[in-house]
């Protein structure tokens, strides 16, 4: 085994979608192949077990097993890297250590990101009660000195594509984050709200981040560089034991 | 709803072991019901999903989904509290929104005992690659700066019951971590250690701090204090919606 | 000296009153012994010197040699654990220096217990001067994260028991903390509110901690545990040395 | 002025060597230019004033000048992106406020790009009096939680390329340090040890981060996302004002 | 060597003023002289490159050459400690490796200062966007816990000294900031506000502290006590080497 | 009452030793007198009341009301400034508060100084069991990331002036703490201390900082700029109230 992969010429980078929510897929693909290079095959995969849609720790929590058989389906495809698209990324160090390439949560992707580009950012999410999560994340990935705050719009996640004033909701909030916490830039809180991110950029005057496209540019840099989560210790392949399934 | 509930004047808690090993569940029960008072009723549980043993991020997050249907399981049947038995506190903040009486994991419960003790503890644990699963516990409820170092002692979970020569180890594992981190007092990093807190403290003479009965004690003041988990937002109870279960 | 202490059976715990209003001790007392296990003796134990109520830096540093002088004599009376009452918790490393068994200050406490039911807590306190002091309690006890605000009732301490509105003030800046913080509980900030603990929580709607009761189960769950202050090193007990009393 | 620029198809890319030897410049370009797609044009610029390697505080204050009079320049010629190719990351907020695409310093990608592959990376670098500057970034960028050791091999910069056994000296620091520190990750703290990543990690077998590949495929990324630095306050373009240049 | 020098009976200390502006050299200057101890000979320093005033990390950048070439002058007069008298505190690392005496800045001394007079303090300085660099040198002193804010009065620099209203503005901005934040101190953040110290203070009743003052008494304090920057290893004299100055 | 007092033009700063070791205040005095002005009238104050040495939490406990004793009779008298001068600072909020004029701890003043001269600094105290002070010192003065470690070097402080080895055992333990921690500085952790400074330092040819030097010098300065404790909330005067004193 060597650390150092080859960089894949013509890499495959699935981007999982934690929820059971088809369509919702569908968008987030569109989003991410927007922006991969040409030589980048992504492909959006829906989870096959699982919520229709992550609002709360409990949803999350029954998210990550669907999330980590895609991620053993995908290492036995050869797949070579990951994006788990739920800004709680879940499962994400788990998936870790299934996975030979590179996984990055969109959170993740997404606050890094907007650190490059000012002091601070403000992050817009869906509903209240997943202001804690992105909390949690800033503060695991070092960013909460760059996270200023953390802004619900209040709109359930698959309302997203369907309510026609979502996009003005959304947009609204974001405004009155970067006011309110005097942010250089905005990063958005759900993987449902990638299509919006350039028209709210253009609209605000400000950077605004998608988690979705920010992850699958990560990871394809990763797998560019040949580098993936490091096997050394923590996050080495598990040893195989016994697994009692639900009935 | 009421926010705080009647103390219940003789309390049924549950002590849910994450893995499937009805064995290690016995040992921990007796542990638990050993501190409890005469009024409390203990019950040990095992989880009916899940793997044999938590030794990985993956073990961990595949044991979350037992470990809440098992909680689900006791809101039907009115338990009051609930401790989680193993030392990821796995799928804690989901339980936390389930329940309506107080949940407590295990490194959690023994962290914060273990602060009251005196400057520093080291935790020791099975597993190397368990040792950042514990920094990121130590971290997140705040008891970084009480926690001198996290040691493994390179035993594997279920083997803490059958390997004569277990006891030693970790005892011989305590020794040296207090020495290392000038700590004054041991927190045992897993639920399989539970039976051990005594002679190790004889034996080393420093405060030994075990999770499952620091954790038991603490739901069974929670309860008799009439607290919960708030309910006010975060872990308010998660909105009913559409499950697809695994095949 | 054995490390870890044969679990009192009917254990006996002193509640001490750094000041010197016995009226206020009773009313601590009462709240105690409600919560405790039949099988515990509660006594509160009003400071034999020192102010008459604590609401600044000098106050509660005077009141320290009354706080350590209560547990010199506890000590010689066979006391199995104590709670400091005030919630400066003035005097603590001393006393644990000095004691065998546990001692626990009811900020710790609170703020502790408080942890456990949310991602965070509002304090109220009485007077606006003492907010700093609770900061710093925060802060070393690894709180910060977890204690979104502290709030002065402007109320002295003397005047929570005479005052007959002043369980309506306190109530009104719960509410008003808990929604300026976005927090999950409050925690009550003066071991004077102890009686209010329960009105304010039926009234608000969320988890309201009280410092004595949670700190008078925290030390007897210590003592069934046979957890008392580490003697390793820092909190030995100090060497007998000439000290002058004042004239 | 719009917050989002159209993703350049073909952008152009300068790598700034912040020290005035221009074969250290032709080896980073190299380096840059070996991962960048096929459509990126990059381009190593040599700083025309500064001095000839960078070793210092000293050396790297009167290296900036250099770096902004060339950030200058590429406005002037309409540049996309640039990265500050040494690892203090010299003048970065400033040619942040001049350019209006994004600028990256090595040290601040390499180090998030390293915080991607697992728990805790140590960095290795040159001279022992350049680890407090590392430290200070590592604090500036939010990674002091993943950056487990800053350990110097004590070559001087412009000897990396022309001591044949250069290599072999800074492998074997790597190798001390992940185990020192365990680490799952090496960051490469020194523009010109570029070169010396794949065999690095070919031979430890744990990924290894060099700065100048990290920042070159995280600016291009920026580009096609169309971000750059938050116009909005802090980083706006300066006023111009009176200027004074030395004789 | 020596690491203590005989603490100078009659020392002589440059305050360094990194803008160009003369006029402002001699408020600067006055200031220092004012509070020196008679034996103290303070002399005022204009920098000879770089920008008019400062007020932008560019500006900040572009300064610093100019600073450190006073520094070098300093040296061969045998000058005995230096003030860096703007908030940003332009070049203090460089300048510690070059000066055999104590070097301080502004900012540094302000703060430090004023952590001594409560709890916390606010910052009132000039353009907004000078504000992150303030809160970036509070984390760098450590002093992040006492900064309970920072505020812009949106005057700029030079018009400190001009705008007849200017010492209306700065008074208003500090007593919003007090109240707004809680302080128990103001730290005014500009050299330039050196001369508005006094009567802010007489005007709000709280301290008020200039850096400038701060610093020179902080630098006499170092050299009376025979202290300076160590030499040990990071800010040892850097060697002489090559540097290409530009034309 | 004005917030900012006509520095007085000779003023007159105490030097409380808290221990009632009339041996060791001279001591004290001499060092501080051989730094201060000579428009500077400095006196040692014996506490009345309190330990022979303080070397635990206890002993700083009950040296706590000699200090303020102490600082009662100074107001009485008109003093200008205190050092409190011993190296866990006892007393220094409630000083604060009794005060008129500026109160420095040694601790506080050591650290904030040896923060000045480069990145890092060692304590070196006296007995072990004090080092947990020492570090909750600085992280109460956010010196936590200055001070590098704090070593023991096992002396009981009345054994510093008569033990004639002792100055060489303190020596090496300086030495070896530099070595151990990186550290460009030391700073000397007990009062009785003092007079070691200019030797050791000369010795190890490193700056070593006596926190009673530096701490007059910190309240001289304070006193010339006008500057002492804010009376605005948290540290105005406490109001008379009945204190019942011990019999």
């Amino acid at each position: 085994m060597t650390a150092r992969r080859a960089g894949a010429a013509a890499p495959t980078v699935w981007i999982i979608n934690p929820n059971t929510t088809a369509a919702m897929t569908a968008g987030i693909e569109r989003c991410a192949r927007a922006v991969a290079a040409p030589t980048t095959t992504v492909v959006g995969v829906t989870s096959e077990i699982g919520p229709a849609s992550i609002e709360s720790h409990y949803d999350e929590a029954v998210a990550v097993p669907g999330v980590l058989r895609a991620i053993e389906r995908g290492e036995r495809e050869g797949v070579d890297g990951y994006v788990i698209a739920c800004f709680g990324d879940p499962g994400l160090d788990a998936a870790r250590e299934l996975a030979t390439g590179p996984v990055l949560g969109i959170a993740e992707a997404a606050m890094h990101t907007a650190s490059h580009l000012g002091r601070g950012f403000s992050v817009v999410t869906t509903l209240a009660r997943t202001v804690g999560r992105a909390w949690d994340l800033a503060n695991h990935y070092g960013m909460q000195r760059f996270c200023r705050g953390v802004h619900a719009c209040d709109i359930p996640v698959l309302d997203l594509e369907t309510d026609p004033g979502a996009r003005k909701i959304v947009t609204d909030a974001c405004r009155e984050a970067i006011e309110a916490d005097g942010s250089d830039a905005v990063v958005l809180g759900c993987a449902g709200m990638a299509s919006m991110c350039a028209p709210i950029s253009a609209e605000l005057g400000v950077p605004v981040v998608d988690g979705v496209t920010a992850a699958t540019l990560t990871v394809q840099s990763l797998i560019t560089l040949g580098l993936g989560t490091s096997k050394r210790l923590e996050f080495a392949k598990p040893a195989p034991k016994d697994y009692r399934t639900g009935g």
